[in-house]
């Protein structure tokens, strides 16, 4: 990219428009980081070294969390092509006041006692919001999650499904619900109790969707009552400790009866339901922790038009795994009145395909449908540089496709990225 | 895109030459639009504005036509990101004398006037062919129409054949069948006189192609006559009014039979049989008119390997859905002699893709063998906005792919823009 | 593009980087070009041509091939947009003095006695690789190749795999390695004595690579040796001369048992496994010698998982057809450690596809898993024009994607070439 300063004066522009974040892992009692291990431990830069030549010995919990930041930092030379590695100089940078070009070992002391000094103020989470430009965050709530401790203005919950639907046939999974609920789930009027308590425990406490990860071959149809109530029984039965030995036809049962609820559910409670749709877990068995799980990029969004077509009344913020798929997400985003493309997930979070992916649905799909971006982050810290990725890429985006064509004048794109990067949030979210 | 003055020298260069376009929808008999509405009732707009919120009432027949653009401009604000958006923008500077930057229902009134006033002049259709430099324009036909009243040179008929190969089940088409030739297509013998006598009236008529869309899982394969009878039998008894008990794989079998005898006539009467490969009808059930198909990207031109091995003799001009496919459909048309590139297609019709799609067959096709760009419209006053899109790009590609890296002269680029325009159109559908 | 002299001095630099060609079809006994029918024999002029219109008559072996080529150059004019002109006219330009701006029949003469006087030098093959920077070679050898007769030090062999595993029903394979070997390989104990042994040999004589393509549907798992004893002796018993008729599902499990021996041996010898995924061979059946094979996209890498896990100490690096593909490659090199990307392979290797397919792995996957481009040619003359393609591009997004955004400096950046062109090539092959 040639200096663009059209772009570049954009780019600021867009940095002052206050972001909702619709999809984070924030921790709200531990929001951000509290070292460099807290950083260098999420698991784009453990994998990254592990793939490229790191064991996983320095990722054992007895290892000093110093000398492992250290060892992390000695194979990023190997990989400081990566967009990942950009968001980490970025946040050395912005947040440790580092001021050279590269990152290596030799940085490793300087940087764990910068780290240890100015994330153990007591406003640290105040600065690196107000630095990032963001206002709240969405939350991803496990089922059984006590939804407190947090200020509820600033965090947003969500109820995360995947172990509802997917894992049910796990005795400790089971367990876990019956504690949350007071419900054994042992039929489809039973669970469908259980989701209902769910529901009103969630939306009393502020939720603001239903969530859940699809692996690529999972296609939702209706389960009757009697059917799923067969199927759980062969669950149960076939269940010893945390293993299952139930069939995958019989899982898969178990699995689109209870999200056909959950679809139920949202369109009772008004809950918009995100689809993050094409992740295949455990793919690498060898992997670090979040450092399995790959993809297939045969899957349709053909196999949820059963699922748009019954709930018109459910927004269904989707997320999906490939550039390719992105084609379809713009097509039916385009048709479907309850469907929205939402961010832009994991292995299609690079450049190369975040700008391609984004031209796409901004020439296809209606304005008011499209929420732009969402940090995934972990730890607030990671919010900055992935947000500013994205605010480069559109900031180029609006200068080359809307303004300098003469399509939009300047103040009119900037509405379209106040719509994709807040407004849309709050109207579909509810916020 | 920075201003270009290359590209724009080139874009005039490109309106300048005469256009035959080698797919659309016209009404030869009503060919431009009447008013407003005619513009607006592009499932386009509908389509995206019932996306955006709007419901189907403004859409029904009692509505008053000028209340339902007022509905329909009123919802444009929501979708005015979109390509669709711009080549109404286009339509209505050009052909409205539209001077203002953003159209809203406060210009419906104005707009309808205009319209009005302007689109009842009685030269109006050729000031529009002029302005939008348009010398032929390809119809879709089904296989009853009566092919009259209308300019032979001007508009050139094509036999539409997806109520044949995929409706034969339904008694209706049947009895329209029947009407249209007399013949009672009720075994294979039976059927192949009934296709030859809509070839033979087709061709008589000046037809240039026989056409079809087709969904994401056909696999073309030839059915032995002993087997078409015994479906065709199946067929015709599991039907009542105007659904069908048939089987899928039966409907299949007949559907493969009565594909694989046109191309048999294809052959026979050396017409170009033009596939249009992946969609999926009525995925939107609830959806407007003409805004219910979707697609599905898993499919591969590997399925039709069969059917371009069998008919050497056939010109196969391919329309795909996906830029995904569209890399398979730049490599087939490498290798098979008689598979040609056709157009973009539909989801694929917007900038990004288009861009993409027509760099990849400049750099893998054959030129000679590639078919530019058609409108696929209802009314010719889109044939304008669609086609400069498509020259806008195809500007851009020749200045930078090829004039400015020293591979063509700008003459010899203009001469591979007449033939992706105009002079593969004559040479492969004998114009 | 613009002219960017940035990207023009880097392509100088890169040019200046003495390449390792990690995969080419060379025959190391005559490695360039006799004549010019040896350039234009090439498939991709004799398939490009065909599909253009060519008969396959000039392509006897009993036409003069003075004449072959003027047929070919005279229906090049129908081809001169592709980017395989492109390699011819540099090549043309770089090592035959050719001065104009087209190519056509008119030329035929002066380009024979041009390329007669200069192809028959006796220090031909050694100015070709200066001018190409070229200084080591990998080859493609049956299993039953001599391996003599040439420079070990220049030229390197590779274990080519595809008879081994897809074809041992073939009577004449089984004859060929029985002679090679001097096993008959007719159960599982013995097929492994037969791969040891030609493992070996290989990697007595410097080999470097094990290597196969593979289908689309191909899924490999481990086979039992009982079932694999099984299925040898219907594979040999089905067997008549030179066709099978053993079942698909017999077939598929005598390769999936020989392609796991081969990923066993590749362990024991620590040799890597070169995949090449994708292509269906002999899908244009009337096609030129070596222009019928396609593809189909419906293609997973997730069909690799087993074979990933099972061997994490054999490196696999891997080719794909297709570009969306690639986002899987890009994600599965970024996640397993001993998955490499392995260049840009045929119907990819075009510039749309070469450009967006580098930027993607770029970003995601670590520079040192990388190997940038190989050649895949049959005449040394072609190395230069196919790396000049990948060293433009690769110099335009070094000055696009690093070296303008601040990422790297201009060093860094030739640093990171370096590890593409060459020094990734001798880590991993162990050059």
């Amino acid at each position: 990219m040639v200096h663009d300063s059209l772009a570049q004066e954009l780019f600021q522009e867009l940095c002052a428009i206050p972001l909702i974040d619709p999809h984070s892992h924030i921790d709200p009692r531990q929001p951000t980081a509290r070292n460099l291990d807290d950083i260098l431990g999420y698991h784009y830069y453990t994998e990254l070294a592990h793939s490229a030549g790191m064991s996983q010995a320095p990722l054992a919990p007895t290892v000093d969390p110093r000398e492992r930041v250290r060892t992390i930092l000695s194979f990023m030379d190997r990989f400081d092509n990566t967009a990942q590695y950009s968001w980490f100089l970025e946040i050395a940078r912005t947040f440790l006041g580092f001021q050279g070009e590269r990152l290596g070992p030799s940085d490793a002391d300087w940087l764990w006692e910068q780290a240890e000094r100015l994330m153990t103020q007591p406003d640290w989470e105040t600065q690196v919001l107000q630095r990032s430009g963001i206002e709240k965050v969405f939350l991803t709530n496990d089922f059984d999650d006590p939804l407190e401790g947090f200020d509820p203005t600033r965090y947003l919950p969500c109820l995360r499904t995947d172990d509802l639907v997917f894992h049910l046939d796990r005795p400790d999974v089971r367990q876990r619900l019956l504690r949350a609920t007071g419900i054994d789930a042992s039929s489809a009027a039973a669970l469908r109790q259980v989701i209902t308590r769910l529901f009103e425990r969630f939306v009393a406490r502020g939720a603001r969707a239903c969530a859940i990860s699809l692996p690529p071959d999972f296609t939702p149809v209706p389960i009757a009552d009697a059917d799923l109530d067969r199927a759980l029984i062969d669950v149960v039965r076939s269940n010893t400790a945390t293993s299952s030995s139930a069939s995958p036809a019989v899982k898969a049962r178990v699995a689109c009866g209870i999200f056909w609820m959950l679809a139920e559910h949202c369109r009772t409670f008004q809950l918009p339901f995100d689809l993050m749709i094409g992740v295949h877990r455990k793919v690498y068995r060898g992997g670090v922790f979040q450092g399995q799980d790959l993809f297939d990029q045969r899957t349709s969004l053909i196999q949820y038009g059963e699922l748009f077509n019954t709930f018109p009344e459910v927004l269904f913020p989707l997320s999906v795994l490939t550039s390719s798929q992105n084609q379809e997400l713009a097509s039916f985003a385009w048709i479907f009145p309850n469907v929205l493309t939402n961010g832009h997930w994991w292995y299609s979070n690079i450049p190369v395909y975040l700008e391609r992916d984004t031209r796409a649905r901004l020439q296809a799909v209606p304005k008011t449908k499209q929420i732009g971006y969402y940090s995934d982050m972990y730890k607030l810290e990671f919010g900055l540089p992935k947000f500013n990725m994205y605010r480069r890429i559109l900031a180029r985006i609006l200068a080359d496709d809307f303004i300098r064509p003469g399509i939009y004048t300047h103040a009119q794109a900037l509405d379209l990225a106040r719509l994709l990067l807040r407004d849309n949030v709050r109207t579909h979210f509810k916020v």
